[in-house]
């Protein structure tokens, strides 16, 4: 096959990163096969391979050869092509984190973050805050230490920012919310006065038959474009994409039996960043830069799909046939009916279940507390009566317990601070994309017409063929001409919230 | 856990082969998904991330930590106890081998032997054996030079036989096929004269429902004592067995909606290979003795239960509410009948689908072509000639093509010459623990009534506890007091085969 990798030290050096990443291949697989298919009780030898080969890979990561391979190009960039330069700077990012953390950090973190996810799932079910208090306080102390060693210009939290969105600073994502907050309040009052977008639909108890739920799910993604040679669609207690190869990415989804928004959303969403992965340029497979180049990027493929098209009016139209096989119930109703089903408007307490206005409300709400906790303005004592503080004043509600307040989110429990703030670029970036795209397409007649691959060829052109080889800013100044904008989605939410509901009639 | 592993040098040392393991597992995973689950284009990458963690896992092998460890503690053998001495000859025998053979023969046969699987799958499809018959020229050639270099006292072919069946020689085997072919042969005759024992049944065609032989091979799986919470039951084009732990072994079968013989078999065959790996000691797990010794033994394994306990009258009468269930001509026959059918004897040109009786006469042939083409006295154009005479000779049949004889089985084509007498290991070792345990406990009496449990503990005990720990020859000589002695399979078939008919009454 044809390579865009020519320079020799670049083609020596991959020869190197291959068997990093058939470890990450390895890991991958695992992870999947953790979540999808392990008989319970292998959990103990997974958690053992896992941490093996992690160590292994950071070993090999910082070994002689490819440090000093890495430190050579650095100094001679202006020989390379902009995919060699990309090999280069993700490498160096790599290298640069691994060699801030040191091991033995590396090693608490594992083995509290470890520790933690059990006894946190446990003290949700048990509404037990007290119990996962001890873990947290020394994950956000070791979290800390990490964002140090990491380093920063302005904020300890960009460090920890960084590693999800690479180059996103704490004061972007305080300038996004300042601006998004006030007018998602704005727009999010004109819907609760009005009845277009309901509170709560009948349909959320209608049930549905699984085995039949899982057949119409397969046929869905069929629609969508989706290729069974190289994916699977699998079930697991959280539904996730994990990329093995650009030919073998799985997602997942759950059935609960009723409210079937909830399994079709989710396969649009994995669908979203399944695409992604798929669409990358073959020639870039497994290489550093072969993969999606930041949480947030990816996330705008999910929102994109799940959102902007996805419960868009002419999407829902074209899902219809799909939810009559599987909800007796939704026969009855026409696909405006429909459209407001899937488009429940309800200020809640639960992020996983918040639609689409109210999302970034729960994620602003995360991003301040992470950013005390790790100024160490607030102690773990005071966090709960803080969530509930600022839940109520952003939404309007208050949590019932601690299971549906501050114990509700896995994340913390994985030591994953600094990540929520990439679900909200990532809708920030959708709505960006929305606005581009239709410079060069009519979404709504795209949709009507049942033609998806305009869109997915627009998406693989613009973003996906790229993968990691440009940093994020980088990569969203080159395909929608600016970074990060929040007034895109905000601009969304007026069409979407205010002037559509005028054009649909009620 | 309580530990038997107590000399500091070698808790130093299982500290890294840890590592080692950890790449087992992840290759083990990635062979069960590869068959199981895997969409069919993500093969490339999976055959890359194969080669890679090979590769890593030789280096890390042979890197000087390890090996220098292990040199010391070969000279100090006399501070350890029986688990540690067999870590340290199990780590001899995988540095031995990753020595003598260079890594560009190593790099060779791997190339060869990728390129050849398909080719013959091919050519077994097309009866094309001019297609194949290069590859195999190659990887014979290969293989002597691996033999070469691996060494032996005697015979060329002990090279081979040991990495299959350490300590094994050409010698012992054929001494064992000396007793064991006219023997056979005369057992046959016996049974081809009488016709207790046919030679085709009617339930051979009776067609059965794959989702329902699914759910009642799981019965069947949990009747003979299977945890969930330590394995899967899965389908694939060929039935196997993968160890990824002890607390996670996962074995496979096919349906093919027609002879229910051969999902059942297959199952409770795969359940004895299973069942070896779910009862080693836990404490050898994830070491290098945590996994069953031989290939000879651990096919004893699935004799014992496939043919000895399985295809016993007394098995077969608490077998036959399980087929009924699946097949409806079944429900008319009584459990004598049924014994019939999964006991047919038919000398036939297929090993796979030989029977109990006639199935070391394949293994024979297999052996001598092996043996002779090793020792180049017959080149691959004169093969198919020698099979089809041998075959006609043992067996009085002639395959009709080339897949029917010498394409029909995938060993050659993946490089495993020297792994066929194995089988006849095992079936030799099945017998001798039938003759063993019924010293201690009464098979027929036991089976009858419903209780596998005492035959569990037994084989526990007796062999799997002990993991790797002592070579095969060792083993056996522990547990079962002699090593491979053909004489107890020829009196199994003798009783089986010429007394047992006339008590079941015809």
């Amino acid at each position: 096959m044809e390579t865009v990798f020519y320079h020799p030290l670049i083609k020596e050096l991959l020869k190197r990163t291959r068997t990093l990443w058939a470890i990450d291949h390895a890991l991958a697989l695992m992870r999947w096969d953790l979540e999808t298919s392990m008989p319970r009780r292998g959990s103990e030898a997974r958690s053992i391979a896992i941490s093996e080969l992690t160590v292994l890979r950071r070993r090999l990561l910082l070994s002689d050869d490819i440090r000093k391979m890495v430190e050579k190009l650095n100094e001679r960039l202006e020989e390379l092509n902009d995919y060699e330069k990309g090999v280069v700077r993700v490498l160096s990012r790599w290298i640069r984190v691994a060699t801030a953390l040191p091991e033995e950090l590396v090693a608490k973190l594992a083995k509290v973050t470890s520790e933690a996810t059990p006894v946190w799932a446990e003290a949700k079910k048990r509404n037990d805050y007290e119990k996962f208090k001890p873990y947290l306080k020394e994950i956000v102390e070791l979290t800390r230490e990490k964002a140090e060693r990491l380093g920063y210009k302005e904020h300890p939290y960009d460090a920890l920012l960084d590693l999800y969105e690479e180059g996103l600073t704490t004061r972007e994502v305080e300038n996004i919310f300042d601006r998004l907050i006030p007018n998602t309040k704005r727009v999010l009052e004109k819907v609760l006065s009005d009845d277009f977008y309901p509170r709560q639909h009948p349909l959320e108890k209608a049930p549905y038959s699984i085995d039949r739920a899982r057949q119409v799910m397969a046929n869905l993604l069929e629609r969508l474009g989706w290729d069974w040679e190289r994916g699977r669609l699998d079930v697991s207690p959280h539904p996730f994409t994990i990329e093995l190869d650009i030919d073998d990415v799985r997602i997942t989804t759950r059935y609960e039996g009723h409210d079937i928004r909830r399994p079709v959303y989710a396969v649009i969403h994995e669908y979203g960043h399944a695409l992604y992965e798929l669409q990358i340029d073959r020639r870039l497979a497994r290489t550093p830069i072969g993969s999606g180049v930041s949480l947030g990027v990816h996330e705008s493929q999910s929102r994109f799909w799940e959102n902007v098209i996805g419960r868009s009016p002419w999407f829902v139209k074209l899902l219809k046939p799909f939810i009559d096989v599987v909800v007796e119930e939704a026969r009855k109703i026409d696909w405006l009916e429909l459209y407001r089903y899937v488009n429940i408007v309800r200020p809640d307490t639960i992020r996983v279940e918040a639609d689409e206005l109210t999302y970034n409300l729960h994620i602003y709400l995360r991003f301040e507390l992470e950013k005390q906790m790790i100024m160490g303005e607030i102690g773990v004592d005071e966090l709960p009566e803080a969530w509930n503080e600022l839940m109520d004043k952003l939404l309007g509600v208050k949590p019932k317990n601690y299971s549906e307040g501050v114990l509700q989110d896995i994340h913390w429990s994985h030591g994953s601070i600094g990540y929520f703030p990439t679900y909200t670029m990532g809708n920030i970036i959708a709505a960006q994309i929305r606005n581009r795209i239709a410079m060069d397409l009519d979404l709504e007649s795209t949709i009507e017409e049942n033609k998806l691959a305009p869109i997915r060829d627009w998406l693989a052109k613009r973003i996906h063929r790229w993968g990691s080889t440009y940093p994020p800013k980088e990569l969203l100044k080159r395909s929608l001409g600016e970074y990060a904008n929040p007034e895109h989605l905000i601009r969304y939410f007026e069409w979407k919230y205010i002037e559509l509901p005028n054009k649909l009639g009620s």
